[in-house]
């Protein structure tokens, strides 16, 4: 039986090439970080991105807001729980909280996204994928 | 005399690491064009952020948000108009515009920062910093 | 006329975001640098990169080697001395000299570049590129 | 009993943000793999780097070379096999082999280190480090 709520965990490793000057990881590398926590939830619900570029789909981020919470360090083991809010017509929306081996949460953030076809205009999230998303139980009433 | 207006621009090349497999700019590139806009707003203002770090000041970011309005490709002549939008006590804020040749918005955000001292304990604008941002005239109301 | 010496600059401020933990810049980023300057290169050649693409031309990188000679920093001002050393048939080489603004040597390298057509089949560099490299003059006895 | 051989694998999921306008990886990205691929081989040898500049150390980039072989993708499941080549003075070498999910060998490259102190003063590997390094079967005659 498939996972039917709406959060996912991925775990990476901090890389050396994500730190700076400061010692600690730069800003910059969070969208980087939550893009692929939502690139495993959707691997996780049996929706390879890669697989929706080829069908000619592309998911366009229109906004993105982080709070940083706490530094992060080279070889810190950070959770990226990426939980989707909204999946419904021509919006998708997630949110992610990255915490470290203590538990610490590091940063959290929100991010909007649009779908668009292979001419870049605005769809609504194709059927074969939509069904992949409804399956998230908690999402249902979401939408309604 | 010195620029006494709060919005500084700083052009750059799109460089072809910066794009994705959608062929455009991958969004978390903004964030560090954001950063050299403001890193050129304080070197306008007479202030090098590597002399503050010297100083044993460090500039973090609390807070980023993104609003993405329109691709932007390589070799893209991309303008980023920083303003600086509060700059008093323990906290510094810029708002961006990112235009492309066409004067196209491509992107537009802004930034929450907060000074940390060399033990990463929070502290407010050295003074030295406040003057060089005290310059600048707009911003003298909106710290009443 | 047009420049016929094989040798072009390329000037760039080092961004914040290419630290890392160590202070420096990171040792990857020489690559984008080399990158934009053999981008640069080919600009002043009258031969955009982006419009090779646009032809269904793509050039990829086959091989590269990097030699760090002294550490870059934050704000650094580095010019990238770009030398095109081969440029006939299927082969496409680079080699560059990244100098900061006191004149010291921070690294060089090479590149090796193959062109692939739409299908990522290997062809020969195309004539209309051919004839704007051509333009070298010191390459002419090099490939003989 | 300790892995006595200088070969250890490191396994990476390709990020979106490390693909290009071409839909491949961006060359950069190799070296970065490679770092943690060795950041990898050295923590499965109780070696964590991250202690290692705790305790005033800092190992750079003299040189790196990469050749490709085969473009990657988005998603792709990427194994780096690292190799300690050298480990003995001043001087450690390491060489890589970057395979696919397919087995593809898709690049493969060396790197060459230097030890500093906190002065950035050229040092011998310190004896603590040196010690773990002795572990590795193979190298044993290398440096003779």
């Amino acid at each position: 039986m498939p996972d039917r709520t709406p959060t996912r965990d991925f775990t990476l490793i901090v890389r050396y090439a994500e730190t700076d000057a400061q010692g600690v990881v730069h800003h910059a590398n969070y969208l980087t970080w939550f893009e692929e926590g939502r690139s495993e939830f959707l691997r996780q619900q049996g929706c390879f991105y890669s697989d929706m570029e080829r069908d000619g789909f592309f998911v366009i981020v229109a906004k993105a807001t982080v709070e940083y919470r706490a530094p992060s360090f080279y070889e810190d083991r950070i959770t990226i729980a990426t939980t989707l809010q909204r999946g419904r017509g021509r919006l998708l929306e997630f949110s992610y909280k990255a915490t470290n081996q203590d538990g610490v949460l590091v940063a959290e953030g929100q991010t909007r996204h649009l779908v668009l076809d292979a001419e870049r205009r605005m769809v609504s999230i194709p059927e074969k994928y939509q069904k992949l998303i409804n399956r998230i139980e908690k999402l249902v009433p979401f939408g309604g």
